[in-house]
């Protein structure tokens, strides 16, 4: 028995000490500037011991004599682990500011017509994708966009009839504030011609019934008879967007409107160690908030992987659908400006809500007038909720040019998301015409103004691929390099702006700059070893960054070909 | 930079190891039989490393003698705390094998009836609550027994409006089966002559208009509009049920209806370091159970602190309120015998979808035509779903005789609450009549059938102190020793099957044997010093058995007085 208890090991550090040698390190320092170093040192809880210049040494050994009947002093423990990285690239983890986890591991295990170049080429893969899946009750999917197609109109049921008629089909817009349904998902929803849509929603009509797109709230009229994912469909799903993550380097995101669905599958991964990407939740709508975080932000969970720290709102719709709330009329729909989607004092008294308890507000404001809203909503808030707050606009698109300035007030962070800009140029034009667009994706302008500027993707709205983000960031061009020298070029971004805006900023808009994002010492180790300088590369270099190996915690977790 | 990483320190394990010496140890061995011991020895995980007989013994150092230049080898290190335990009576920490965790916290914050010896001093506790406590919308609180009352009749609302008529007033009976509201309640409930109960409920009427008292599901209607606890609430009730429940040296319970915001709470308190008490949970329904737990049952969360390993159904009423199923009129309320909560199709399309992801099914059963059905159908389900499921009826309370022999079979256990009995039997018999009560509380029965026998306190309807259950085991009387000799003496049952009943089988019951319960080396060290020697006391003295310590995981975490 005695030996037993002496031979009981003290328990093993869960992680082991390393160093990532022979790097060329790039990352932000505390001021928002380049920093470089030639190796990086782990501790043994995964946390970043130390940036190097130049390349690691091994611990010296030069110990005096020991004295008379005394062993020679042991050897100082170098790091467990020593890695060569031939002379790569290593950046820091990347972070994305803005994402939906489980719309990315969802779409992934769901029809994807994001790549399709006409309604023919989606009618298509719709059917052959009802062909491959049999017995399902109902095919669902996302990624259309009429605007790619080129068609100039939305889709119609009878289309998608054409594609997949004998069970019901229910098929999200591109930027999820629209969905295209076919006559059997119209009937089982039982919606007709005299169904009325709730507010902030439209219903597309043609001849009278309704035409196949619903806008907006007047989603829920078909979204509320979908049959609801499995919890093992979502954790499929979770699993499928952590590796789609990892593999583009996203080491972290703000998932843009948890549910207590998502929360539970997030969990579920963290409970069995498979949380490998750091997640900064915040909760849709207050009854989530309430439910998961209850009466305060929760604790960083499972070693900083997981925290539900705020709140996310939706005060208008999007461009693509002209559900974006503007001052003024579409410039191509004379009488339509869009609508909030939450009445002025409920906005505020949710934002109140949320903030008594020392919840963080983030607000998806598109349009100017919607930005406009929000911006007064701030003000207000100001007063009674001071402090350290970074009251969060999402996306920020289009700004009134007179509602720039009050940006950088109250410590208000703009949270966008570059490659928007590129997919939406020509769209953003003709719905806003060319005078409303001076505030219109105006990254360069709130640098100026001194707005924390911090970058995402808006998942699976857009690839999560940030490499595409940090070019368009820099170039205001898309992957086909229009237009050519950018659009609205003044608003160009520099490298170490993007890279910032993907990194250390996204980290600071989600209350996570202690924990991870610039490789500070005491940081946790998340890095990047990638296939070529972006330091030196051209934007369109950068958009091709292939990620070699992804770090989290000072544990590999992504090898490329692996 | 060097210097630092030889210096980083092993992290240091969570828990010392330790020995409890010189202890009366009492715990119950694999076999069920009692076991002794002098000494426990706890490893540096906070499990049972050995239970030593007699004392403890330091470990032996007679080292040989080290060559030239060598140093002694080093000590064998014992234990890193000792404590001498003055010989006082050490036993496992017990384990409630049927409470409700936030029931007993939300008791313990709200108005609480259940020391009312009648009417009028309820009336009188309740206007005194109200005066103390103004600025509540509602007043809120449980524990009322109309047959402690002596008033042969449920209470009314005018008798409520008679203590507090100017805001709702909502009373949960001794048995959560009934609620009291005041006019203004039922007012603010929108309830009126012409409502009409739901099924598997009751509205109690007088003179056409609802009297007052609501039945069963009847209650919903009364408390969909109670304002919902806050999660803050939540917080503060649930660390006073562990507050509770630590002082009378419960260690592990079965929640026994979990509910997404009790789970909530549970993983607030736990991941803040906070959670205690370990618990089972079993989720209140299927949509709790698919929610909280997802595709199967969790895994033990918090070092062997949370688990939801299956689901509590509720298929009849209670007693008291004449809501247990009978297959017979009540005795003393002719053309009644209650009525199953759950349709016979239903229960069995519940049972097989929680069966078919692997969750345990608990099922509680009160009358004897409840216990023939969930009988037949554990029956039914054990053609497809084999293996070991441990189907649990919960308090299985009358039981046709010719059932009794049925319990045995696919290892079905009976989840009973000794207290309950003592309670109950004056009641029961009024219900009943004495030629029903052959099978009724029949703990003996149980055992002699080979029916795996679990014992719980049904906590906040019972007092969680277990010792006073292990005296009504042994005794069949209650506090007051009536009746003289015992009720249906032949259902008493032995200390040691007592003991049992409250630690391994209730640790069994939750599939938890191997992580804690009894005491066996690799249990988790949850134990407890009390102020007697139980083995050799009276029921009557064990009743009033005191908890000096309870210790979970080998560590301290309740001292009497402090």
């Amino acid at each position: 028995m005695l030996a037993a208890i002496a031979a009981l090991a003290l328990p093993m550090p869960a992680h082991a000490s390393g160093v990532i040698d022979n790097v060329n390190g790039i990352a932000i320092g505390p001021d928002g500037k380049i920093v470089h170093f030639g190796a990086l040192m782990i501790d043994d809880e995964g946390k970043v011991e130390k940036l190097i210049q130049g390349r690691y040494q091994e611990p010296e050994y030069k110990p005096k004599k020991p004295k008379r009947g005394q062993p020679w002093p042991e050897r100082p423990k170098g790091p467990s682990f020593k890695l060569d990285a031939g002379g790569k690239t290593l950046i820091p983890g990347l972070i994305d500011a803005h994402g939906h986890v489980m719309g990315l591991g969802l779409s992934l295990i769901t029809l994807d017509l994001s790549d399709t170049k006409s309604l023919a080429e989606a009618q298509a893969k719709i059917r052959a994708y009802a062909q491959e899946n049999t017995g399902r009750k109902w095919i669902i999917g996302t990624g259309w966009n009429q605007e790619t197609w080129g068609l100039g109109r939305f889709p119609t049921a009878a289309e998608l009839d054409a594609a997949v008629g004998d069970i019901p089909v229910w098929l999200e817009r591109v930027d999820g504030h629209a969905g295209w349904a076919n006559s059997a998902a119209i009937r089982a929803a039982g919606v007709s011609a005299t169904t009325k849509a709730p507010a902030g929603g439209r219903i597309e009509m043609a001849a009278g019934k309704p035409a196949g797109v619903f806008v907006d709230k007047a989603m829920d009229l078909i979204q509320k008879v979908v049959p609801a994912p499995a919890p093992k469909d979502r954790d499929n799903a979770l699993e499928k967007a952590q590796r789609a993550l990892l593999a583009v380097g996203i080491t972290g995101i703000a998932d843009m409107g948890t549910s207590i669905e998502d929360w539970q599958a997030f969990r579920r991964s963290a409970d069995r160690g498979a949380l490998r990407v750091r997640i900064m939740s915040y909760a849709y709508g207050l009854d989530n908030m309430v439910l998961i975080a209850g009466p305060e932000p929760t604790p960083w969970l499972y070693d900083d992987h997981l925290r539900m720290g705020g709140i996310k709102l939706l005060l208008d719709g999007a461009l693509g659908s002209r559900g974006a709330w503007l001052k003024a009329d579409y410039s191509d729909a004379p009488g339509q400006r869009g609508l909030p989607m939450i009445p002025s004092t409920q906005l505020r008294n949710i934002m109140s809500r949320a903030a008594m308890d020392n919840f963080q507000v983030a607000v998806h404001a598109i349009g100017d007038a919607a930005n406009g809203e929000i911006l007064d909503a701030i003000q207000e808030m100001s007063d009674t909720y001071s402090g350290d707050r970074r009251w969060r606009v999402e996306h920020a698109q289009i700004i009134d040019p007179t509602d720039l300035p009050r940006f950088a007030r109250y410590g208000t962070i703009a949270s966008m998301q570059p490659v928007h800009e590129t997919s939406d140029w020509r769209m953003a034009t003709a719905r806003l015409g060319e005078a409303r667009l001076k505030g219109a994706y105006a990254w360069k302008a709130m640098l100026d103004n001194h707005v924390p500027l911090a970058f995402g993707s808006d998942v699976p709205v857009e690839s999560p691929n940030p490499f595409p983000g940090i070019a368009a960031a820099m170039s205001r061009q898309d992957a086909r390099g229009e237009p050519a020298g950018g659009w609205m070029p003044e608003q160009k971004v520099s490298f170490e702006a993007a890279l910032d805006g993907f990194t250390r900023q996204a980290a600071f808009a989600g209350f996570a700059e202690k924990k991870f994002g610039s490789l500070v010492p005491g940081q946790r180790a998340d890095f990047l070893l990638i296939d070529r300088n972006i330091e030196t590369a051209s934007p369109t270099d950068i958009r091709g960054t292939q990620v070699l190996e992804t770090w989290i915690n000072g544990k590999r977790v992504y090898v490329k070909g692996q």
